[in-house]
């Protein structure tokens, strides 16, 4: 079998030749089938050939001063800042002062003239400004050097990275109207999901409910991700006084990205975990799940709710 | 901020008392929180607390021969499946055999005496059998010492790992009727969703739709790591004459697993990503999406539906 991670040129259907591809999505051959009505015992089921748009996934390699840190399955667009967020993620960053230049490999600085088509884009590469360093003890990945190789006992610690502030301090009230009104301007504001069915979204949104950024991908992770890295390069981390919302899911995970971005609100259409919940109390962060319709759950920090 | 990632007592509301956690749900307080209808315009949201009971998530860290080799967040449960399954999805092992034993750290076995309680029963301690080794080749991390630490160039390709078997060879065919009631089949296995609302199935049958094992998470790609881990362990495998089916969506991840397990039909209840429909059509796997009421999309490997 060849390798399937390049980066696949779309083709014209009427025509067969290659188009450009814009990453973000995808057109691909699909055959629909459909079963006959119920009581149509001898039909067979129908199909129809045609072209379909899906949501763009490729790797984003991830290098910080010429090493391997991350490599992330996400919707091309927005690389920059998604591996800006993955450093505030990561508790590697907290200022857009500390990163002296983030660029997608073009093949031309690497010193490799051999790369293929998928390579190119798909790498981001960070230099760190002087004095700043990837600390083992700021990664995930430090469990592959923990302390004790033996029973892992500081991995599982370790998965708890600490904010830099108190969310605490953050006295913002959020009228429950404003949030319930919410899912439906992420959805208006998603310019790739009503064509796919398959991308995530985050929003951000201020206490008014202003929307003030809005990203896409595959993985609900990488959503946050570009969020807080367009924060930290347009100079706006902590990110205190908004709401982010997410499609979906609230894991353990994303309370981590909003609590390290400062953010002191974090609202999921769907449920969240048990440790989304357990995290988002003991840092200070109001977690409201099942966001729909005229109703909300909230989980933690429910006082910054304007009731 | 004391760390969050202690196993958290459930507590009794009526009498404060903690009470054993289950681990795959945990009950947590809630603000249920709704807004008045429309036109009562003086009326206040009403809030109701009560006790809801969430997907259970903690971190388990698997260590092989000694060493760490990942951590990933999970629904507690299954958790030697779980780990085993992470072992042919890394294309570590294929077969029950290369695996001596498999078990859950109890603190009695790695000579620390002072772990907490959210260790406990969170790391899977995995001995591979004689002969049989981690190769960083066939790991995803293998990132982090890859060969061309520059350019990462070796690191995208890395992320295809090739299948042992090639799936072409399967000529299993499944009828569409069958397909379409496998979503309903899945959702009245599952044992934890329709109390949480927050966990992801995968669902195994065979061609005829009888249902094989089903396994909840709430990380879709651990509850397929669950079902191929089970087959591992119940030398099952290749999966031949299979398929699988998972809530949501369908990454390029969960085929490679599917494709790894030898699988040789994959669907998904939503969209598939553009990478997914690719792979699947490069190593011969039927990728079906968008698994709903009477219709279905095929985007490769249609040959395998008996149309």
């Amino acid at each position: 079998m060849a390798h399937a991670c390049r980066r696949y040129a779309d083709r014209d259907d009427s025509t067969g030749k290659a188009v450009p591809v814009s990453g973000r999505t995808a057109r691909r051959r699909v055959l629909r089938v459909t079963l006959p009505r119920d009581g149509a015992a001898g039909e067979a089921a129908s199909q129809t050939a045609r072209a379909d748009l899906l949501a763009g996934e490729e790797p984003l390699g991830i290098r910080v001063d010429g090493e391997a840190l991350s490599m992330t399955m996400r919707t091309p667009g927005d690389d920059v800042e998604l591996a800006a967020g993955f450093l505030v993620s990561e508790a590697i960053v907290r200022s857009r002062e500390e990163i002296a230049e983030i660029r997608l490999c073009d093949g031309t600085t690497c010193g490799h003239a051999d790369h293929t088509e998928a390579e190119l884009g798909n790498i981001a590469d960070v230099r760190l400004a002087p004095g700043v360093a990837v600390t083992p003890g700021a990664r995930r990945t430090f469990m592959t050097t923990s302390a004790c190789g033996v029973c892992g006992k500081t991995s599982i610690e370790d998965i708890c990275v600490l904010p830099r502030s108190p969310l605490s301090a953050d006295q913002t009230r959020f009228a429950p109207a404003m949030l319930a009104s919410l899912p439906d301007r992420l959805r208006e504001a998603q310019k790739v999901f009503s064509s796919t069915g398959g991308l995530h979204a985050a929003g951000l949104f201020d206490a008014a409910g202003s929307l003030l950024a809005v990203r896409e991908d595959v993985g609900r992770h990488n959503a946050v991700d570009k969020i807080v890295g367009w924060a930290l390069l347009n100079d706006k981390l902590p990110l205190a006084g908004c709401a982010l919302l997410v499609s979906g899911r609230a894991s353990f995970e994303l309370v981590q990205k909003a609590v390290l971005a400062g953010i002191p609100l974090l609202a999921a259409v769907s449920a969240p975990s048990s440790l989304a919940a357990d995290l988002a109390a003991e840092a200070g962060l109001t977690l409201v799940g099942f966001l729909r319709g005229p109703s909300m759950n909230v989980y933690a920090g429910a006082d910054r709710l304007a009731l």
